[in-house]
């Protein structure tokens, strides 16, 4: 499997990790430790101790460092060990330490080469920082498929009306559905027009009326999707306070599993705790029970190949998820050069 | 796996599919499905849609199409497209629909060269429509373990005085055993005069006394086997309603895993359903807890392995068995033939 | 895998094993069925009878001998095929059978060549014989993990200082510690004086006071360890009666799991059931909640590697474990050298 490695990948969300608490998570089929010390720094180390290869996560976090389990070698954030019960510390005692930023309430380690490991590099996700917190529905769920096959799901929202017919859908394959590369993203836009609203857009209408209903995914590389959705009375401008904004963010476990996660924020009816209540169990019931399901079926059927290499029919709507395949592989393809010319 | 394609495999029992339902099933390494449509037609599709591979038992029946419950596409029994949601029907938009045919109570699909699927070569299982629903006790058991180990099984019934002394077992081995091959069939046969009869035949004799016993199995490629039976006061002729038959009926899944199919039927008896619902507790203690967990065991230890090739011990009462698999293994081997062949 | 056949590995206590009964253990890679004859003799014979390569231990005990479950064929203690319910005895009809020993309350099984099988390379664990059988604590724990591992554990006490602080741990880290090889054995001391005790040694020396305590594992391969221990009032000096020895003996099951037996014996308080009640509870909860979990997380980690070709940082603590591995390694190479020639 071939990772893009120089890539900000999520670990977590910010709030999955209080101070002393960390969790092991795979990237890119890396077992890291993601930790937060007692001074609240977060850091991500290889989750293995160089003496015996004991997992760092089942050792304890002492200030800002963590103790191995099981012969009590300490190592710090950077990965230098601390302190050695057993001797001297010498240099060879030192985990692979991983870039990471605390960002938009997310995690973020960086795989690759450390010197390119660029914070500005995170895609803006600002609408996060803006939302109330109260009403931000963050989310974390494991999938057993591979991250491309997540992607495509987001980038081709029709979907929805065969998979979340009594939530989501209804209106996507009738929209008019653009698609364009830009500066780094890829975006993918729908536009229906006096149509009736899925069930899960009617509140944002008045009721029994019709809506003019906008879609927008902007993909930025690896996983980063933020989904964008607006609902109007037909013929009423668009608002700024129409708008609501949900990011998904898949990051590779292995070439098989994924991690998941997903904020949604929105700019109407922030101080409604009911209404939070209903939409988080909304996107729970239908990444749950319809998206995940499906996604994991189609990755059974699938297995290690590579989906475009079986030759699957593409239709109009894959235009968006392909365009983001295709400039994944690109970068993924020059990632490996270039690495290859440094060493 | 090389697998004998150019043959009926039965995928269910007739009464698994009720109009509108259908079921996944692998046989010989490929996912089938296998529906009913509200007309009433089965049809069997390769369970993936060509689109984005997602499988049809995941979605919708609607008349007597599929539609893919991912993005809509619809497949008639034929395997052609005939709605996409998306765009226009193009040729290419097809699954690989394989021959059907519903006979004697069963569903069955071929799953080679569909100009050689001939339905007359259905082995003649009228015994199943001859007897009283009623009285038929049907039953559908997935097994681990390669579908020739479930035929050795019944092709060498002494198996059932060690592993089912207290119901079938008991008169199989002292009795006088032949084994032929007949127009494509091997034939086994076990006679046994004036013996005690096994507990589960004893009522098909007066109390207390012994019986003449007879016990015939006729496999006929890959693994439908029809298993007869009688018992009779010793001495007494064998009459046309002293007989029994069942069928045994092995479809393979993969090379470690079986479908199984049971359809007992009696000549005596039939409206006794206290006596029915016995013979049916007595079967499926048998299998389940004597015959499935021996021959799980067994390829545990046999593995991706052909037995025969790991040098077993054969004794007399294998005679029928090595028949059996030798002539599938000819069977096979000229099947490979013709196929390269026609290439 | 390289295996050390030519070795005596304990496949189970010989309580384990009343007349009539018997297990199925795999050892090295090779299922064996352990059983006691009704004439009270262990015997062991590769699990697979040759006919159909039935497991014997799905079958029945009769006498001294096994019958298979499935078609009856019985086999002595030697392999030998003593009953064939369907022909004649022919010397093909055989079963590789293994030397067993009976000694030291377990029951051996010899792998390699049964010219080799000398008892009287069994280690001497006479201490067992000389417990009372009400104080030993006899256990026995599968894990998954490659058995070496389970040496480098017991190898390197220092670990308990970590992994069992609450129980066994506490002065290991800092006490004298020496390793040294002796007549085919390894064997490590630590030697800590007027030190406060281990929560678990408290009561082998007066309420509140410091202690001398020594430590010592004689290691035999291929995974035969006793752990010796005293616990004295400073300055005292060491007396028979102040010890305890504990049998800790892994017999690799594959290349990634384990059989772990442990026999713990004392010389102190040998009659007193709430003292041996409270030592078992103690012993248990420190392996199946700290040692297993951690060397499985280990195992994982190393996967199919060999650690110390995996480039650990090694400790002086290390230095006992290293030694095991590198004498253990010598065996497996010239017992591969030595097979190589006979053949």
């Amino acid at each position: 499997m071939k990772w893009l490695l120089n890539a900000w990948y999520q670990a977590a969300w910010s709030s999955d990790l209080g101070k002393g608490a960390g969790l092991r998570r795979t990237i890119c089929d890396e077992p890291i430790y993601v930790f937060r010390g007692v001074s609240g720094g977060v850091s991500a180390l290889r989750d293995r101790c160089p003496h015996r290869f004991a997992p760092l996560s089942a050792g304890q976090i002492v200030g800002d460092a963590v103790a191995c389990g099981y012969h009590g070698l300490s190592f710090d954030g950077a990965g230098a060990c601390v302190a050695n019960p057993h001797g001297p510390i010498v240099e060879r005692m030192r985990v692979r330490s991983y870039p990471v930023v605390e960002l938009h309430e997310a995690i973020w380690v960086w795989l690759g080469d450390g010197d390119k490991a660029d914070p500005s590099s995170i895609p803006d996700l600002s609408f996060i920082d803006d939302a109330e917190p109260a009403a931000r529905i963050s989310l974390y769920m494991p999938v057993r498929a591979h991250y491309q096959l997540l992607v495509d799901n987001i980038m081709d929202l029709s979907h929805a009306d065969y998979l979340h017919p009594s939530s989501l859908g209804g209106m996507v394959t009738q929209a008019k559905a653009t698609s364009r590369e830009e500066k780094g993203a890829v975006i993918a836009e729908w536009i229906a027009l006096d149509c009736p609203p899925p069930p899960a857009f009617r509140s944002r209408v008045p009721p029994g009326s019709n809506a003019d209903i906008w879609l927008q995914v902007i993909w930025r590389p690896p996983g980063v999707m933020v989904l964008g959705t607006a609902a109007n009375a037909p013929g009423a401008p668009r608002q700024w306070q129409d708008e609501g904004y949900t990011l998904h963010n898949v990051t590779p476990e292995t070439s098989e599993r994924s991690h998941y996660f997903v904020c949604s924020t929105r700019r109407y009816r922030q101080d409604d705790p009911a209404f939070v209540e209903m939409l988080r169990k909304t996107l729970l019931h239908a990444f749950d029970t319809e998206d995940k399901p499906m996604i994991e079926l189609q990755q059974a059927e699938i297995g290690p190949h590579d989906l475009l290499e079986l030759d699957p029919i593409l239709l109009r709507v894959d235009a968006a998820a392909v365009r983001a395949r295709r400039y994944l592989r690109k970068l993924i393809d020059e990632d490996v050069v270039s690495a290859r010319a440094v060493r």
